[in-house]
């Protein structure tokens, strides 16, 4: 395969873009790959594990020559950065990011970007708990959903290669609204994300007070929550605080559902619980049907 | 090895009873095994897939000559069969149970067994989101923990042998008293639950209101919760009935947790939620450490 790219800047170097590196050379699709990372340790990790061909604490010198340059980094630090890197893009420069919020990136990135360098905002829906660049694998991305939100009069071309890129790595590529890409993934990632962290917090609290092992009897529900729950920190702060408007819609409308069953649960309404978690069901069982669950989701399921 | 039982009356042969009676003659615990079911179609699949030696419409006709009775039912419904199967039951009986709520065991079942038949209530922490006969396998119980709550004043010798029947089953069975039983799975395994088939329902009526695929774009978090929301409706409707104070109370709990994360979203307090993200991660990985994570949940994980 040609090279999309002729030289690729990634700018962080931790699960998200250590995978991509990976992938991005299993698959030959950039001439070279540099990363710029803020620690010492990151890059010399980085360049032990081959992820790049050179490495740079200062992101403005990692851009230098490239074509591509992809923000890997919690969405909290994208604004500096582009500040930063935003005087050393080429014209055509094509910057891109991987963040799990959109229209953030669109505010911070944006204004310092000069004309003829192409914004395309990107969302790989994939990971895993774990961080860093030791974290990432090549096949990470493979048979997973990638949301691109260009803005209003991004260049076509610029789009479509970004597009190309993660379809080489192996995913299924959708174009969206930033701001409905914020609100589809604020009640089906950043919502689901929240309440783990918070159950898993209220379950310790119980463990603390009854100083016994609650954990250690969790059944299925709990245990996927303490995945969930494991996520890096850094990163889902910077989520919550960039997604803001959105998350708290979602967390409003969440609320007045578990409230409805709650009521019907302390007044004994069966009939109540038992529609609604009939419905759910279903729901379930359309995403089984239109082949989403088997493709992602080929674990063995388990009851509580 | 030497059958456990004589005869065992499974009164329910869906998931657990079916998965049961695998593991029963799959490693010779019984010397027969019958079951009871409601429905034709159920009695006449239990009859085909060789699950039991003969099939029965009537409880108290199943448990005629039994020594092992299992109740494989939604809780809601053992009040009405121990009433129905009380005064067949042959002194020396054990009976017991595969319920999610213990308390309520106690409470409906206890008072319509004679004196000299033992109540020994259980739970196997296993299960998948499927139901019915034909969604039970012999494996189910294996490297599964299946909690015992006999009642103070329990035959000893009669807790040891359901001990002994999950322990060939290959489970980890530990001793716990109802009361707290109730309370850790209301927090581990009901709330997780209930909230799964919130969200769910949440974000199926945003896509209703968007007319727009939602779901098609879940990200890990929501998948999982999708799963677990596909559970039986009118077992878990009786889980919330039955577990109804420790439920409120765990949700109460829950609910102050949620709110002050959703305070510190509102107010942008990154500080606030690295914190208790950072928390959470480290409850994940003592369960990890403890070997809890790996031996239950060996699926590889995914970022939203």
């Amino acid at each position: 395969m040609t090279p999309l790219f002729d030289r690729v800047a990634l700018i962080g170097i931790g699960l998200i873009g250590s995978s991509l590196a990976r992938a991005i050379r299993r698959h030959g699709l950039a001439g070279t790959v540099v990363a710029a990372a803020r620690s010492e340790a990151t890059r010399r990790k980085a360049l032990d594990l081959d992820l790049a061909q050179s490495v740079y604490a200062d992101p403005a010198e990692a851009v230098a020559g490239a074509d591509l340059v992809v923000l890997a980094v919690p969405v909290g630090a994208n604004a500096a950065i582009a500040e930063a890197i935003g005087p050393h893009l080429a014209k055509g420069t094509v910057v891109t990011d991987v963040g799990s919020v959109k229209l953030a990136v669109i505010r911070d990135v944006g204004p310092h970007l000069a004309r003829g360098v192409h914004l395309v905002p990107g969302h790989p829906i994939a990971g895993t708990e774990h961080s860093g660049p030791e974290a990432g694998f090549a096949e990470l991305f493979e048979n997973r959903h990638c949301i691109l939100t260009p803005p209003p009069g991004c260049d076509k071309q610029a789009s479509e290669r970004v597009a190309a890129l993660w379809r080489a790595c192996g995913s299924e590529v959708s174009f969206m609204e930033a701001n409905y890409h914020d609100k589809v993934l604020a009640i089906t990632s950043h919502l689901p994300h929240l309440i783990a962290y918070t159950i898993v917090g209220t379950a310790s609290h119980l463990e603390e007070e009854e100083r016994k092992e609650v954990v250690r009897f969790s059944a299925g529900g709990f245990r996927d929550f303490t995945r969930i729950a494991a996520s890096d920190p850094v990163m889902w702060r910077d989520v919550f605080l960039n997604n803001r408007d959105a998350v708290l819609e979602m967390l409003q409308r969440f609320t007045e559902d578990l409230t409805a069953l709650q009521r019907a649960i302390r007044w004994g309404e069966g009939n109540v619980l038992q529609e609604q978690f009939t419905k759910t069901r279903a729901i379930r069982r359309s995403i089984v049907e239109a082949g989403q669950a088997g493709r992602f989701d080929p674990r063995e399921p388990e009851k509580g």
